[in-house]
């Protein structure tokens, strides 16, 4: 990891705030976090403070530490949490923000904070996530000086939709380690094994192979693995959890995997057959692999999405499966495992640009074969694009 | 899973609706779904509706069928996602909610609201959480014909202290399906083992033996693993996450873990040693052992939090360990990893009481040994007390 500082986001984020009117921002949020200063909350109680002029600050708890080695930002103050000695973490959050509004110049001025979200992504404690809400915000209002505050949360997600050379390299890398359970997937479908231990195998692998890889200190998946016609007819097209049902020989399984190293996401999808696929079910993927194919093959800069969308789902109306594709040909990928704009769907007319990094996942869902789907990382380049996951695609063998 | 209705839950939220005079309640969060419904939501965009009379309705995406198989609540209307032809979800959750508050009268009613809060549950997709803030309820309040709006927060979190034997047998559950991790982590600590290489065994033996285990759809830990003096005392107090450090002889290993079994949650802590203890070791693990034991013996209602505290905190002191003793000795636990009170911290006089779910933890931390920490989830009941975890709690052998 040479790479410690990112000066194209950091001047995007600075005309972000040239253009917003903004004295300075404070974001808590971990996605915005990873953005303003490729900062991963452990356990959330963290900010960013960007001044429209001068160096950001973050103000974390210091059981970070680790984490806070590797952002971009190198002005990092640590206050003391879970101790008997130590006061609750939005009080001294509250009192540090304060500390440094006031020694940035920012005390009553007008602030942007993002204050509005639906899905976000988690702190590493991914099973009680931080969420900032009403408490908090209201600590550090008080703590502001009579700031204005203005909440920028359709600018922040608008800059995270074009990735910089710093954060696809990140990006590159969770879909990197994404391989590492995608290869435990495959070798993991036989006759007799449960949804649910092939969710763990790909998970453990990822775990294991991917703490570490190439400098990474957290890395993470959550597998859905869809077996049989039921199952995947039933949930296959979306996200549920594992059962434990048995795979049978001849089975189509699925899995939709969503893969987070150091707070940067990947979402991919592979099939495979238990034992020899069918015609029927070689036929039905061959069309997902088709699909895929053509929409990559129009995928560059200024191109309308809704144009890769209709590449994809011509290719299924052709072999008169257009009405099995019932969802979106592609979505945002990178600070999320959803992660907004660009949206591959029909219609969308907003053009590709440099830096997009987007799902690519065409599939079909039929009562007769259940359903299938195949889904890769892609950015945008400025030649063209390059697929970021190169997990083998092949259903069986 | 026997029961499927919480009679005793059902009548302390209908209390809390007459004592706060609501007509109504809409709530979002995982913790408050499984609270008043017994849902764990899959991919959030969920709400229970409770009026003060009649019966609660839970409004649910379609893919959430499996885990509403479950619920509580029997009048349940789901809603289409993620395919072409649905519209997005916080439009149909506030549509779909807005026929129910006509139907129930409660349009244009008061109506109480889970506005408010920090730390979280996650979803069960727990990589991308679903958190309701600024435009889902702009949305809701516009379906709500006018309705007054009131956080209630805290009553909510109030409910959330006493769990009701239903509540409390699903603790339960998760506690004994986080002994499949602890049992792993026992057989998994050996020299040149990776930190992140136990915590991959125990999460992927939690998600194999958890799910279907009397019944659990959906089981899922997370485990902190800690080992050597440096690690431990700078982290181990605390959660960070895993690191490739290998084991050493010699060593002591913590492992911190948080489970969830369909919305409940247990929170424990183990330790152990790569071969033999040292006689340092043995004494401080020793002192652990005691500072719990002196714990659990004056547990039962009516005894103030405090006390419990005193009793842990006064065995170190006599070791002159005292200082080392840095955190809480417990709290609550169960719809959330960490669920509020009871704190169990010096001076508290909130009394205990029957259903208190909490956790039982001293720990010391000190530069020559690292860290050491006992941790069990203990339930008050009307004798006494049941402590819920059951893995064994031996250092070495």
């Amino acid at each position: 990891m040479p790479m410690t500082y990112d000066e194209k986001r950091a001047g995007c984020i600075r005309q972000m705030l040239v253009n917003t009117r903004l004295d300075g921002l404070i974001c808590l949020l971990p996605e915005n976090l990873v953005l303003l200063a490729g900062y991963w909350p452990v356990i959330g109680h963290a900010a960013v403070i960007y001044p429209r002029e001068g160096d950001p600050v973050i103000v974390a708890p210091v059981l970070d530490e680790r984490a806070l080695e590797r952002a971009t930002v190198r002005d990092v103050r640590t206050f003391p949490v879970f101790k008997l000695d130590a006061p609750p973490p939005p009080e001294s959050l509250a009192r540090m923000v304060a500390d440094v509004l006031q020694e940035k110049g920012l005390a009553g001025r007008r602030l942007g904070f993002d204050g509005t979200f639906g899905d976000i992504s988690p702190t590493q404690k991914v099973l009680e996530p931080w969420v900032p809400s009403g408490e908090t915000w209201a600590l550090l209002r008080r703590a502001s000086g009579g700031a204005e505050w203005i909440d920028i949360s359709p600018h922040l997600a608008e800059q995270r939709i074009c990735k910089t050379e710093f954060e696809i390299e990140r990006i590159r890398i969770a879909c990197e380690i994404a391989d590492f359970g995608l290869r435990a997937f495959r070798e993991g479908v036989e006759e007799g094994k449960r949804e649910t231990d092939l969710a763990a195998d790909i998970e453990a692998a990822i775990m294991r192979e991917g703490t570490g890889y190439k400098g990474t200190l957290h890395a993470r998946g959550q597998a859905f693995v869809f077996s049989g016609v039921e199952r995947l007819y039933r949930h296959g097209w979306g996200v549920a959890p594992n059962t434990d049902r048995r795979l049978q020989p001849g089975d189509l399984v699925m899995v939709e995997l969503s893969v987070v190293a150091d707070g940067y996401f990947a979402d991919l999808a592979r099939m495979r057959v238990v034992g020899k696929a069918t015609e029927a079910q070689r036929e039905a993927y061959e069309a997902c692999v088709a699909a895929q194919e053509a929409a990559l093959a129009v995928i560059r800069r200024g191109v309308a999405a809704g144009e890769v969308d209709r590449a994809a789902r011509d290719v299924f109306r052709r072999r008169g499966l257009g009405q099995a594709f019932v969802h979106l040909t592609g979505h945002g990928v990178g600070f999320r495992y959803h992660d907004g704009p660009p949206f591959l769907l029909p219609g969308v007319e907003t053009p590709l640009d440099i830096g997009m990094v987007h799902s690519v996942e065409p599939g079909i869902y039929t009562p007769d074969l259940g359903g299938l789907r195949l889904e890769d990382d892609v950015v945008v380049t400025e030649t063209g694009h390059e697929v970021l996951s190169k997990a083998p695609r092949d259903l069986e063998g």
